[in-house]
Formats: structure tokens, C-alpha cells, sequence
């Protein structure tokens, strides 16, 4: 049996503009791989009548899942329903449920329904409403010339949610093959795409019900894993059984796994382990504590952070020795563990970690060109320091100055070594 | 005349997985709009020949312009070109110069080319070959059933460039009315896109050669001012006139021109009045100093930045009085106050900016909710604090934070006043 085609239709003027970038399309279409549909056609269209009509009955035609989102809203512009409902031959009828979710929605801000809300409420004949616990903007469902059209609104975080809650148990309901499929998502940091794919291609290479997909999210590369099985507990049990392999294979590569980031791990890590930290950044220019900083309650960990971006802030507030930025550079292993042992005396952190480098592009030199940069960490176990040559641009150098860093981190907390070796690809030469 | 429609054609199996987002759609739609073309569909397809065919002939047919990218590299997927040829009836011929091009491409990085580059100088018969300067892979234009059809590579900045140097100055030459178009974007901060509509909709409503167009960049609004007249001469004085004219109504709220960011501007008034710069961040945690350092240079003028996510780290970092915070809290004007003349003081920086507040999602009070922020600036003339409420979420709060302390030196800079009036919408309750 072929696969089921699916075509995501995206209606807006604002798309059309370009004054947004249109991510849900590739919301969608990532959320489509593990149903094993495929997603053979994105189309935009503008917030007018006839384009709306043509892209509907186009993708009813060829597709057996459409996705459409936008147009949902409460303004003039906000057509779609109306458009559905005539493009198909189904009178508008209105949703009693949706009118009371809607106005629950308003009185939990202290806000009337206003009048031009209710249209929000009016569905084409036989369609299934579709939730949303975040908006206004309630979905539906058409079942229209053997297709599935899903309608959703554009704003993506409940799009997002409708999707997932809504749309993928349905379609799994309707056209879901054999079997239970379950999907997993690992995060793999210090490994190129294509090597990762050498190195585990043969785990699923005979097995018509596994599949591995790749994406890079820089500097990560994802593994999208997912197994499909006759039942529930097999399906879970293959799935658990090929992420052990993978790991297994992998080892401390895997950074993490779902969309947590590595950021996140290090504050769970540390939040577990009752430690605290303090940076101390010159090249990564404070993006590694905006980062630590991102995930709420970081205040309980990250006690101090310095950015030394002068010599004499390095002295001052780090206590770096002259004489090591003399002898050695203000880029150079000494003077990272310096800073490092800096941030954690002066703060009273548990673990302190550097950075220095040069960040490009200007400040090259040959014996230290741009993207040479120096990583160190500092805690009561002892200190590492080493140096990495990035080869990238000013912007791609802070971000991989800052994630080595937290690798660094991450691999501290968990007791696994961190060697010359740790990162091969990040010294002496890198590609790209 | 109505206006010309242009049709959007991305092709590649990786945006229809999901695994990028496709950011070049919304560049070209926005290259498209002072050019007075309309962009009426945007269609993604796979690369697969009679995926690929059907569009292009499908959009050959229906629009004046058509901008397809993807599908030009060495690859074996890599087949627009074949395609195209075969679409429109038109032989592959192999281009002299495009071959030369290629081998001076790659003599720069002391390669050879491989022979499986060869085929990217294989164009459809009549094509006008489009040079990439960045990249292999060179575009190229058709005239076809009344239509032009323009083919670029889909790697983002060869496709950005190829666009602006080699196919708006042929669609100018060849679908352009009378006259000539100038664009300048105007970047704003601290006025709604409906507010920036109301206050300058008369500058241009009587006038059917100016147009103005908006655009959200959170948390920036961007003002897009496009004018036609009959020549160069003509169209620059008309531009400046009405740029003139915009600023003058809009007064500080610009905070720049062209794509350039805030901190370049911030960067750039620094560097020519020869200050330095010291950060003192608790709920920016990081980020102002980040975005500072994004700028090339910026070790210049920013001499120390400080994280004093703990009431420890301000008192013993930056030498904020305990007993300032015991009695106004660490979110208090007093205490950014003492955090921003400690960065100041301590770092011999000419200039100290400070940021507290509660970026959530925990922390808030009744007194204090979470979006309470203090930003604070010290120097020779004196010093200045005032509390805003911004009602985001944690990231946003940060944003916002960061973005109002760098607005805050740009004004300092520019000899503006800084006032409790200053930023009215994001004092006690701001719109979203």
C-alpha cells in the first residue's frame, strides 16, 4: 500500500508579503514523518475568496490529509470557514459548545465575548470541532472527497497544540496502517550528518519498521527515531530497545533527548546535584549566561557571571595573573583557567567556566587565528582547559564557544571524561 | 494596469519534511513588493521531475513573474534545470563562461572541479545564465509563454544576493513601469504598527507614488517606504523628502535605517565619541552583553559586563549596599541604580547600564509582577533609573529588557532625554 499524500495549505496576505516567516509549514511536516505520510505540497495562498476555493478543492482532489491554517480569526479577513463551507456545499452552522469554550476563554481575563468573536463559532455542516485551549480560534475537521481536511488557526503555539492534541490522534484513528508507531527524538552534539548516518545506518537498514531521520538545529545534529510495532507495549518496548542502541553506540554524543536543551539538562543537572555556578566569558561575550539565564529558575544556580572582554576586566574582576596574559595571551589555556578559578573564588560557585578566543573577524593573528578559542572549568575534582580552532564567522564562533562550554558542563555533571579527544572534529581543523 | 502576479516555487525534499525552515520565500516576497508585484502563491514541491514540471508549467501559465529556487547543485537530486528543459521543450546546452566561472570558483580554495560540477553550466536553450559569485551553482532566466521565470540556488545567501544583483534589475528592466523605485526601511522601537499606521497614513494616502508597509521584528516595528517618480534624480529627492518627513513626525522613536541593529548603532556612537561601556545584568542575565558583543569590534568600547543574578554577586561585584536591597528589594530603581554606577565605577568605563526585574515565570508579587524591570544608567552627567512593567513572558522579558537598556545608551549618545514619559507604552500596562 502507497503512502498517504498529504499537502499543507497556509492562506495569509501577511505570508505572501513575507513580513513572517511561515514555520508551521515545517511544524506540520515534521509532525506528518512518524504517521508515515507524506507531505507532497505546501501552498500559500492570500486571504481572498477565490485562491482560498481553488487551493481547497486542489488538495481535496490529490491529497488524503490536508492541513490548512490561517484565516481562522475574528476580522473581515478571517474567511476561511466561509470559504470551506461554500467551496464544499455545506451551510454554516453554528458550534454551541464553541461559543461557551470561547466565552469561558474571556472570562478567565476579566473580558465580554465581543460580537464579532461569535462568527469564530460558525462551522461547515458535518464538520468535527477541534479545541483550542489557548486562542479563541477553534479548529475542524471536513471529511470531503475521501481527504481529511484539518482546519487550524495560524498563530503557532496553538497550532502547535492543536496539532498534537487534536489532528494526529485523528488521523492515526482514520488512516493509521497496522500497528502502533511511536517516534523519539535524540540530540547529538560533536558528530557531522553524514557520520552519524554511516555509523548507525546498519541498525535499521533490514528493518522495514524502523526508520532514522536527520536535521541539524546548529551546532546540534537531531535523530529523529521511529519504530512501528502490532501493538502498544511492543511499539514501546521496540522503540526503548532501539534508542538503548543507539545511545549505546553513540555514547556521550547524545546530549540529550525530546526538545530539552542542553541548557535545560544543565540546569536540571545542577538543580539535582544542589551545586552552583559561575561564568566567566570573554569571546562568547555573555551568550553562555544569556543561555544558562533562559531556563526559569536559574537563579538558583548561576550565582555570578563575568564578562571579561579586557585584560584588565580579566585582572580585576577574575584575578587572571599579568604575567599569564603577558607570557601566554589573553587567549591561551592559562589564562582560561585562570579566569575560571577567577569566577568560582570570587563568587563562591561550586563550578566556574571560561572562555577566551577569538571571535573573529578581526584580532587573527597566525599563531592564534579567528576562531581559535580556549575553554576552561573549574571545580573541587580540578581543572581542564583546552583549545579549539572553529573556522567559523564571529556569530556561529560565540555560539560554539558557548555550547562547548555547556558540554563541557553537562559532562562534568555526569561524571564523564572530558579529554583532548572529546570534541575531535572541534580541534586544529573543522569543516565547513 | 493591474499589477503584475508572481508566483513562488521552492523545491526540495527537506522543506517538505520539515527539516528547514523556508526563510526564502518571505525574502522574495519582500524583494517583490517595491517592485510593485504582487506575490500571490507560494508552492513548495519535491524533487521529483513531474512534481517539479507541473508547477513550472502551471505557474509559467498563470503568473508574470515566477521565482523558482533549489534543485541547481551537483547532486543527483539536483534536477531543475533537466526538468525545465524538458517542461518547456528546450534543449540543455552547456555555457562556456559559466564553466570558467565554476573552475575560478574553486581554484580560489585551491581545488579542482569535480566533474559532476559540469552539469550545473547545462542550461535550458535561450536561458540568460544568473552569476553566483558565492556559490557553484549559477542561476538562470527564462521567457516562457509570456512569462519570466528566474531559477536560483536555494542556499540562503547566494539566492540573496543572485536576486538583488541579477534578477530584480531584469525584472525592473523588463516589467517595470514608468519611472524608477527607491526603498529605504526605517527601524522603529516603542510605538504599535496600528499607532505608526494612524500617525503617518496621511503622509502618503492622496499619493499614488508612495507607499508605506509594516512589518513586526519583535520587539521593533519596521516602517518600509518605497516612491516611484520619473527619474533617478527625481526618485532620490522624492525618497529623502518623505524619509524627511517620516522622521521628523516620528522623532526619537527611530532608532535606525536599513537593516542595521540597534547595538551597531549603539556600537557605532561608542566607538565615534570614544567612551567605554560597562553592563551590570540580573534579568537580562547575559543578553545585553550578548548582543553588544554580536558587533565586530565591540572589545573596543565594551570593557567589563557583569551577571549579578544574586543579591550576593550585587553587593559583593558590583557594591550594591545591602541595605539598599533590604529596603527597596533587588528589583528596585535604588538598586539598578548602585548596580549601574558599580559597573561604572568599578570597571573605569565611562558609561554603566544596569538591568533588574522579574523575568518569570516564577518570582512575581502583588508589588512586583513577574515583567517588573529597572533599568539604570550612570555616567559623567549624572545618572538615571525608571521601573517599566512589560507583562511577557521570560523570554520576551529579557528581550524587552536588553532592547530598552540599549534604546536608553543610543538615546544617551544622540543627547536625548530619557524620561519617565519616554517609552509610555511599556510603563504600568503594555499592549501586546
Amino acid at each position: 500500500m502507497s503512502r498517504p499524500e498529504a499537502w499543507i495549505v497556509t492562506i495569509g496576505d501577511e505570508l505572501l508579503r513575507g513580513e513572517i516567516v511561515d514555520s508551521n509549514k515545517s511544524f506540520l511536516s515534521e509532525r506528518l514523518l512518524p504517521l508515515e505520510i507524506e507531505s507532497s505540497r505546501h501552498l500559500t495562498v492570500a486571504d481572498e475568496a477565490g485562491a482560498i476555493a481553488e487551493a481547497l478543492r486542489e488538495a481535496a482532489r490529490r491529497a488524503q490529509v490536508v492541513l490548512v491554517s490561517g484565516g481562522l480569526g475574528p476580522t473581515r479577513d478571517d474567511i476561511t470557514s466561509e470559504v470551506a463551507a461554500e467551496t464544499f456545499g455545506r451551510p454554516l452552522v453554528r458550534d454551541a459548545r464553541a461559543i461557551a469554550d470561547m466565552r469561558a476563554f474571556f472570562a478567565r481575563f476579566g473580558r465580554e465575548m465581543a460580537p464579532n468573536n461569535a462568527k469564530q463559532a460558525d462551522f461547515p455542516e458535518g464538520a468535527d470541532v477541534l479545541r483550542n485551549p489557548l486562542g479563541t480560534a477553534p479548529g475542524f475537521m471536513l471529511e470531503q472527497d475521501g481527504a481529511l481536511l484539518f482546519f487550524m488557526p495560524g498563530v503557532p503555539r496553538e497550532l502547535y497544540r492543536m496539532m498534537d492534541e487534536e489532528v494526529v490522534p485523528r488521523i492515526r484513528a482514520k488512516l493509521g496502517g497496522p500497528g502502533v508507531v511511536r517516534a523519539a527524538l535524540l540530540r547529538t552534539f560533536g558528530i557531522g550528518e553524514s557520520n552519524l548516518d554511516a555509523l548507525l545506518d546498519d541498525l535499521v537498514r533490514d528493518d522495514p519498521d524502523a526508520q532514522l531521520g536527520f536535521r541539524t538545529s546548529f551546532p546540534d545534529n537531531l535523530l529523529r527515531v521511529v519504530v512501528r510495532a502490532p501493538g502498544e507495549a511492543e511499539a514501546d518496548a521496540r522503540l526503548a530497545a532501539l534508542v538503548g542502541q543507539l545511545r549505546e553506540r553513540l555514547g556521550d554524543l547524545v546530549i540529550g533527548e525530546g526538545e530539552s536543551s542542553l541548557e535545560q539538562t544543565v540546569g536540571e543537572l545542577l538543580s539535582g546535584r544542589g551545586l552552583t555556578l559561575a561564568t566567566a566569558e570573554s569571546c562568547s561575550g555573555g551568550l553562555l549566561a544569556d543561555r544558562l539565564t533562559d531556563v526559569p529558575g536559574s537563579s538558583r544556580y548561576l550565582v555570578a557571571g563575568y564578562v571579561a572582554y579586557s585584560n584588565q576586566a580579566k585582572i580585576r574582576d577574575l584575578g587572571v595573573p599579568a604575567a599569564d596574559i603577558e607570557e601566554h595571551g589573553a587567549v591561551s589555556e592559562p589564562v582560561a583557567l585562570a579566569m575560571a578559578r577567577g569566577a568560582r573564588e570570587r563568587s563562591g560557585a561550586d563550578i566556574g567556566i571560561a572562555t577566551t578566543g577569538v571571535a573573529g573577524p578581526g584580532g587573527g593573528t597566525d599563531a592564534k587565528p579567528v576562531g581559535t578559542v580556549c575553554v576552561a572549568l573549574d571545580d573541587a575534582q580540578g581543572s581542564i582547559a583546552y583549545r579549539y580552532t572553529l573556522m567559523n564567522e564571529r556569530g556561529r564562533n560565540k555560539q560554539m564557544s558557548a555550547h562547548v562550554a555547556l558540554d563541557w558542563l553537562r559532562r562534568r555533571l555526569l561524571g564523564l571524561e572530558i579529554t583532548s579527544e572529546t570534541f575531535p572534529r572541534l580541534r586544529g581543523e573543522q569543516g565547513r
